[in-house]
């Protein structure tokens, strides 16, 4: 019983450590250029070692993204769950990306690579723009219904506006570290387009 | 005579024609996984063919860049020569820049891989922030000084987030195509952050 139990938990952590070490290959070259060969040896284990966790580089690819769906997710909840507005939860989940540069530096690359229609995470990303847009689009509507933002305000645009100046911000704290803080910057320019205040917690 | 004016010229569209080649492929597929044989290849020429325009992968990088510069640079001259503000100039380039999407597509793949230190364009691009952000926020000092700017805007505050809001409405506009029109709305997000009207011409 035990020996079972060890070996699920060395399972989990070694998947686990999988995780990171593809999220740390990803970003640092793009998804295209890491190897499973290269993300095994940074776990101690060798290639097929890695396929009996995942199948494909795809897989593993799936899995990461999963993974940040997942903090992301976790991040809006806490947020939701302070009663706050779905603006404070954006801020909130950007500062949380701070504290993973690796994970917020692949979100980039694989964005941007994944405008090709022929890459495997383009589906994946058109797919969370539309459904990110439609949400937030949503949630000021309801803000706006609630009189929480001006009426003039046109909800669709100003989700589009708000989404492109998180990624904008967070790339040029990336670009320029010290430079910038990408949630500060981002809750500051909330307030300017929408007059709603949006608190900071470093 | 005739022959070496020959050779010039199809040498230059030889060289045209490679940074086309290179443009597509770093775009496709980030520049890390592009070979400089499929680059070759696709202008019908071997690999110590390209050598001889570009002796390396990171000259070939180099030169794409610059291209783009140049590119941008004549859209900002261009609009300057209209007499027209920078907030103007920086709408003409995204709408110049919707009409080659591979290299919009490049630049967004290429700034992202290039947030890591060691990547070949690292410094190109933190170079180009820098100095893009200290332009701009230049710029805006000025217009705020002749009163075309509200005074209490911040001028470095406001360059951050056009900046962020080009780079951000271009990759929507590129991962969910005919959903948005990065110049116009870019325009617009300009007006409802500074109350500066800016034209968008199609």
């Amino acid at each position: 019983m035990a020996d079972r139990s060890n070996g699920y938990v060395t399972g989990r952590a070694r998947r686990e450590r999988l995780l990171d070490a593809a999220i740390a290959a990803f970003g640092q070259s793009g998804f295209h250029t890491a190897t499973l060969t290269e993300i095994a040896r940074a776990c101690g284990i060798s290639r097929p070692g890695l396929l009996h966790h995942f199948d494909s580089k795809e897989a593993l690819l799936t899995a990461v993204l999963e993974r940040r769906d997942q903090i992301d997710g976790e991040a809006f909840t806490a947020a939701i769950a302070r009663s706050t507005s779905p603006l404070q939860a954006l801020v909130d989940i950007t500062a949380e990306n701070a504290k993973t540069p690796g994970l917020t530096e692949l979100y980039a690359v694989l964005s941007a690579e994944a405008t090709n229609p022929r890459h495997p995470a383009h589906e994946y990303f058109a797919t969370l723009y539309g459904r990110l847009r439609a949400n937030l689009t949503e949630a000021l509507e309801v803000m706006r219904i609630a009189g929480e933002l001006p009426a003039h305000l046109p909800a669709d645009e100003l989700a589009s506006e708000i989404i492109a100046l998180k990624d904008g911000l967070s790339l040029q704290a990336l670009l320029l570290p010290g430079t910038i803080h990408p949630a500060a910057a981002l809750a500051t320019a909330i307030e300017r387009l929408t007059g709603v205040a949006v608190r900071t917690t470093r």
